[in-house]
């Protein structure tokens, strides 16, 4: 039976990825607490390497291989920031990283990615093209795989931000992550409900791509079919391993809608003065819409990331 | 004589404004080490309160007032960040503040010292006009006025960043920070000066408004007249205060560009995922144009302020 990382799992992930990862800084806000009621601590994942947590999951994998596992490289498909933090941690550790990406993949994000010396390997936009083209780079490379979430060690990494988290804001009462594929949100749960188990765990996810919150509604996965969202980092839906640690660790999901997100996006950059993707502003809307009402609580958010086309700006659109 | 303001006074100010400021994080960024060949340590002050150092300035001022001070409350005439700070640090202390403003300032400034709870006087935008309407609320309210940079109290309390730069990064050899008026530069140089004697200060300027390094190299205050620069923060000449100060501490001022400021403050903006002001991009912009060569050199900046709209933006105009 499968047996997902543990509290233990984390940790080592965390002894690993020290020498490479950021320590990302914790903040806070006035005007964020005054509008949301709440006393909100900020995890700045978007402040990590490559601008994304992405980095630790990617980090944690390709520095658990045995030495004789690097010679053959490893690969995903990915247009986001898992290419990017799987491009970088293979550099790190002086290997060969392929990324299948859609030709479709923004120009911004393609010279992201070779710019961390990876080969890129284009597909048509499809996932059956996209599985198809790894699979033939798996089979001429003998390359390893590393997933975006559907993988114990990928979020074993993502679960390192909440120990951070934990030991530099000790009376937490909520930990709240945005859910996409789910490797950030079942990293954090399984590091809170170790941790401090009087602590909830809460995602928050689109409207427009809730299938995490209709999968635990319904006790099986319903994938989201073409979701269409500004939190672009979200699109993916759970697998079943995401699911099972979601289910049995995470106190609820919220939803939120796309103009909700985008203000709350604007908000983080005007009085934060971070920069924060659309996906990271996601359970920063969920406080202010009440959808979880954080009230008299001391919340903290991770937030996921920070990569933003600087040209397209959703109040400039 | 005068005598300027010392690292014990450095240290009472940061004892003083403790409970109200940040302790803002030092971030550093791989991308932007590759560009300058530096070290680079990023002294987050984007971060501070009202996304400004100038908070620490007003903060002292303000808290180092006798109780019987403080019924009258403080002004000063400013459309910057220090308008902004002192509304702030005198809501804080329950006391009454009062902003000479020039009407033409843009909406978004007027706005936020009104949030802060101050009284705004609008005056015609001219030095003389709000000299005078200053000199009128004084007269009306006695007042206590808490000049931006050309006081000492300003002075220590800017000179607190630099102590907590020197404290999280040991072994610097260079601080850098932007020069306007000279309250920031001043107060760091007098920090470094005292407490790692080995370590060099230096101002970035823009050319646009190079006062400082022109009065440096005359050895006689030469102000700028009407200055136009990207980096509206910096417009303001030295003082005999702060002109004595940098004159006996700084190791030199250098001068920038307004292409360097803007693709610096852009580059800061991608890279490290932070929202800079132009006025903070202008030490980067030195680094990076080698017009101060920091190769290999661990070098400390101290990013001043935030404050942008974030509807005009350099790159979208």
């Amino acid at each position: 039976m499968y047996s997902p990382p543990t509290l233990d799992d984390i940790r080592r992930a965390a002894e690993r990825i020290r020498p490479y990862a950021h320590r990302t800084p914790v903040l806070t806000c006035a005007s964020l607490d005054r509008e949301t009621g709440a006393r909100v601590f900020l995890k700045c994942e978007n402040l990590q390497k490559v601008g994304a947590f992405k980095f630790r999951g990617a980090a944690n994998a390709v520095f658990s291989l045995s030495e004789a596992d690097t010679t053959r490289g490893v690969a995903t498909h990915s247009s986001g920031n898992h290419a990017q933090a799987l491009a970088l941690a293979a550099r790190l550790r002086g290997m060969s990283a392929t990324i299948v990406m859609p030709r479709t993949a923004p120009a911004v994000k393609k010279a992201a990615v070779a710019g961390y010396g990876a080969r890129i390997v284009f597909c048509e936009p499809t996932l059956a093209a996209r599985e198809a083209a790894l699979a033939e780079v798996v089979a001429a490379t003998g390359a390893h795989v590393v997933h975006p979430y559907d993988d114990d060690r990928v979020i074993a990494g993502q679960g390192t931000a909440a120990l951070e988290l934990l030991e530099d804001v000790p009376d937490l009462d909520v930990v709240m992550t945005p859910v996409g594929g789910g490797g950030l949100l079942s990293g954090t749960s399984i590091a809170v409900a170790a941790l401090a188990p009087r602590v909830r765990t809460i995602g928050a996810e689109p409207e427009m791509a809730d299938d995490a919150w209709r999968s635990l509604q319904a006790g099986r996965i319903i994938p989201s079919v073409n979701p269409k969202t500004i939190a672009d980092g979200l699109l993916t839906s759970l697998s079943p391993r995401t699911f099972g640690i979601i289910r049995r660790n995470v106190d609820r999901i919220v939803t939120v809608g796309e103009t909700a997100i985008a203000a709350a996006m604007r908000f983080v950059w005007e009085r934060a003065k971070i920069i924060i993707e659309p996906s990271a502003a996601v359970p920063i809307g969920a406080l202010w819409e009440r959808k979880f009402d954080g009230t008299g609580l001391r919340v903290g958010v991770i937030l996921s990331g920070g990569n933003v086309d600087l040209e397209k700006l959703p109040w400039l659109a």
